[in-house]
């Protein structure tokens, strides 16, 4: 008998800066919990603009805007990472999404992801720029020439559609957010921990009596 | 000679669903850490409204709503919390901010703080009702029906103003928000234990050049 390795869905957006935290520790911390993680590239651009929404809310909201990078600051200090803002902020991530979303094997696309969030948020580079990207993935041992090309495919296109199509019908407002097998939804890289938890069976679930 | 202890001030909002959640580890985690507490209750609502915003964004975003009372839910469920969905939601907070304000004595204040919380987000009373309030409040042996009658002391009204001003002054956009002596803002109960810390001294301090 086979016992399923427990999955979590992983909604990422490559302009979003939490999600380059969640990113940066997501295969590691899911090792640790005994689950496998399906990636998911998507686009908040759709669901925000549905909310009136024409850019980042750390652009429309400035106080939370600058609560955002000092904490993104003290964030990526206290766990080793780089952080450079980019420039412009938020980066078109139409380009990274789909390129990532081309990427069929499992494991090299958590490579390509990872690789552009870090060359994206680490190292400043422009991954709005299809050289950068093919590069970047070359870099990472993957056919970024190829890769890049495929951006254009009508399929890949589709299936990028289809990701943000799926992440709203699961309640997605923000990235990083996480969704397991019976679709409970987790926003946030504070919330990966409990994500992770849960679907590796091990979390306090609500709605039990008081006291039970 | 003396050495201070070191303080955080908590920017707490009444009608708040994860000031709740602050509110009622506040003490002990602070405790924990060796710092000083200092309360101010405040509001949110002019904050909003600058922005344009005429009531809680989890009413204004149903998707973020629909996340926040599940993450809430959960989130009580692992910290052995009651939780009971005001209603309505927001509940008006000014009566309890003014009369939280009106006590002068630190103890005290947080005692009628935390006790005003549960009232609200575990029993479900309406703490917009002075009855309730005075109620709650003798309840944790202080005189409520004094306090009560306090709210409409201009002195007391014009605190409060104050402490909202001077919450809009630290960048505070939502709350909790937690600001330490050095004034470094961390906002929510995500963040308590990075305030603490960074309050305490023991926290990574970002800016150091890279690999320092």
């Amino acid at each position: 008998m086979t016992v399923a390795t427990p999955t979590l869905t992983a909604y990422v957006e490559f302009a979003s800066t939490y999600s380059y935290l969640a990113v940066m520790r997501l295969e590691e911390e899911a090792a640790r919990a005994g689950v496998t993680v399906r990636w998911r590239p998507f686009l908040l651009g759709p669901i925000f603009k549905a909310q009136g929404w024409e850019t980042s809310p750390f652009n429309l909201y400035p106080a939370k805007g600058r609560h955002m990078w000092r904490d993104m600051a003290r964030r990526c200090a206290a766990r080793g990472l780089a952080l450079t803002r980019p420039d412009p902020f938020p980066v078109n991530g139409l380009l990274a999404a789909r390129v990532a979303t081309a990427i069929a094997d499992t494991g090299e696309r958590a490579r390509g992801i990872r690789a552009l969030f870090a060359a994206e948020f680490a190292e400043g580079r422009d991954i709005a720029d299809p050289a950068v990207v093919a590069a970047v993935l070359e870099g990472v041992g993957l056919d970024g020439t190829a890769l890049a090309a495929r951006a254009a495919d009508p399929a890949v296109k589709a299936a990028l559609r289809q990701a943000t199509d799926d992440a709203i019908g699961h309640g997605v407002f923000g990235a990083p957010s996480f969704v397991t097998a019976d679709g409970e939804l987790f926003w946030g890289d504070d919330r990966l921990e409990d994500a992770l938890a849960w679907a590796a069976g091990t979390a306090v679930r609500p709605g039990r009596p008081q006291g039970a």
